[in-house]
């Protein structure tokens, strides 16, 4: 087999909301289609790509670097040893060849957009969900048959505070899941704990609810609330000061009776090994959320489990940022903690298979192949647009 | 005054030189135009602005982000308050605007070349070089005449390597350097170590070479070479290992007599600290080499001046990485200890004006307004071309 060609296109995600530090009024996803020569049903094998929300479309980096570098390459290079499948590992060195080290961001999204591309297309090929060629090759062969997730949001509503937050979260709750989380940071302290005290009226113990700072506050604010949290037992209070403030996180680490989660904005395991040599993180209560989709794919991602590993951490202290499928399967693969989940945000990008819904906030694994974009309605759209020449001709 | 438009162009400085870890034999730059409205000699005044070689054009990300943002801000809002200049720090926020924290790379090259081209034309309407607009702003009016300046290069000549290094280091300091950098761990120890000796018989110390390992080293390797070159009292021993491993970086710093160099890929204030807090660097004798252009511009610079003062470390430890103009000027502004000069080298980007040579390893700075790249013959057609309808108009 080989690949015939990639397309990539930047699609919209714009939507109304901000946390306490960005707008997401202008955001944009690239998605990208990995098109193989093996036909099936009479339609070429394609494995589909995109990421996570927060860091812009990268057609400059996938068209000018990345997808020429995939395609001017022997075409066997990219395979596995019996050429019968895409072998990720070798693409991704050919993907990263004269790119130096460090300045780990922008790059990392394009790299793991085509990355998750093409775990789809390998799974796709032998015809399984990737979570299960995962758990095979990586994993012992131990796989998770359902997958914690929790609801993100808990968004700030101008003018009707209260109401709009505790709204969103019912929302949450009545959809199945048992864990929300929600924004802090975007008012003062007495506000926000009065948020979170309106939204633990509805679930049924502090550990079911998470908060998350977005990065935004100094130490001095991260301490505060650090202490003014302290008394509800949540779940986790998540990113206080700037994510490469790792002093900041480890002040806030020994103050806090609350788990810290942090993780997302770290986009190698180089800068992962850095939150965990310095951030004062505890392997037996606090939580990493670093992303497969934004930071080099599962190959870097790969790496990054085998590093936490040597410093002592559970891969179940890992539940990755991002609310998308392809962390859905290396949670149910690698035996992660969990995932994130945008209920009704990000769309059409957010969210899991249509076919299997959240209970008992956990989600059960589809026997789709590949990642399973082809049970998301909203989402294969923008994918078979973006084929639909090669199915007509 | 008002900006009225802001041109771009991807120029390729392709050459066939590698250093330890990548070839640049694809590597391109961004050239970027800032167009005011401002009419000198009829003709708009332009600001102009590039970007150090080793991370690619951004031509995605400036016209994607970082250009429309600046051209749908209220003119006015990129201005200083009297509105007869632009203002780089207001128009940094707006740039940045809606961009998560971390991640810093290649968004910080797009950033980085947008506010070269702004101080450039800041400057420029002053009718002053850039390091006096600097001096007499943030550095109490304390200028230097002239900067330090070394030849970086040192490359590997396969099949002759001895007397295609030495040819290379004799026209160096044939040119007017002093001080020469070679590149290391390109091939075994002991044969860096021939290639070092040949190169300290055409200098007058150990101190007039400097080595580069590119972070290519692993922790044994960098040990190991870090013994080999106790002895020979050199300048420095630069980027022993992958520049986020902090780790490395101390103990290579402990057992090193020869100063250690690093922080050319460290593109933020907060990766620059990083490295302060945690990479075991001694502010007596180590140096920094955090290049302004890859990093967010000197509006980011700037804080990291601030920040690396606080630790106490003196502006003098500084020599940034990318032998521009641009560093050059920060240089002599903002009293830092000198500046990296690859001669001959990327070109028509690497280099400074062509009407002041080199004389006894310093550089003194010309009296053309900006940054000065209408005196350096090579470079201005790039930018003519750019803005070549604005003048035939």
């Amino acid at each position: 087999m080989k690949i015939t060609e990639i397309r990539d296109e930047t699609v919209s995600i714009r939507s109304d909301i901000s946390n306490a530090f960005i707008s997401f009024s202008e955001m944009t996803v690239s998605a990208v289609a990995v098109i193989s020569d093996v036909v099936r049903n009479g339609k070429p094998v394609c494995g589909f790509g995109f990421h996570s929300n927060g860091r812009y479309g990268q057609q400059g980096i996938l068209r000018e670097r990345m997808i020429p570098r995939l395609l001017q390459a022997d075409p066997e290079k990219l395979l596995t040893e019996d050429e019968t499948n895409v072998d990720p590992f070798k693409a991704w060195n050919i993907m990263m060849r004269n790119e130096k080290p460090g300045g780990h961001g922008e790059r990392s999204v394009a790299v793991g957009t085509i990355d998750m591309a093409l775990w789809d297309l390998a799974a796709k090929i032998e015809d399984k969900p990737l979570a299960h060629l995962l758990a095979e090759r990586y994993n012992d062969g131990v796989l998770d048959d359902e997958v914690y997730v929790y609801a993100a949001g808990g968004y700030y509503y101008p003018g009707k505070e209260i109401v709009g937050l505790t709204e969103e979260m019912k929302r949450y709750l009545d959809a199945g899941y048992n864990t929300v989380k929600m924004k802090i940071g975007g008012t003062s302290l007495a506000r926000d704990i009065e948020r979170i005290e309106s939204v633990l009226k509805l679930v049924e113990k502090g550990e079911d609810l998470a908060v998350d700072a977005n990065g935004r506050f100094s130490l001095d604010t991260a301490l505060e609330y650090a202490e003014a949290l302290n008394s509800y037992g949540l779940k986790w209070y998540e990113e206080p000061g700037d994510p490469l403030d790792f002093e900041v996180n480890k002040r806030v680490q020994e103050v806090s009776e609350t788990p810290i989660a942090t993780g997302e904005n770290l986009f190698s395991m180089q800068d992962a090994r850095n939150l965990i040599r310095y951030g004062g993180m505890d392997p037996k209560q606090d939580y990493l959320q670093f992303d497969p989709a934004l930071s080099y794919g599962f190959v870097e991602f790969y790496r990054t489990l085998e590093m936490i590993k040597q410093y002592g951490w559970s891969p179940r202290r890992i539940i990755p940022h991002g609310g998308h499928q392809f962390a859905l399967h290396l949670a149910a693969g690698m035996g992660l903690g969990g995932n994130e989940s945008y209920p009704g945000v990000f769309e059409p990008f957010g969210g899991f298979s249509d076919t299997i819904p959240v209970e008992d906030g956990r989600v059960r694994l589809s026997d789709a192949p590949g990642i399973g974009i082809e049970e998301k309605q909203s989402l294969m759209p923008v994918y078979e647009q973006m084929i639909s020449s090669l199915i007509e001709n």
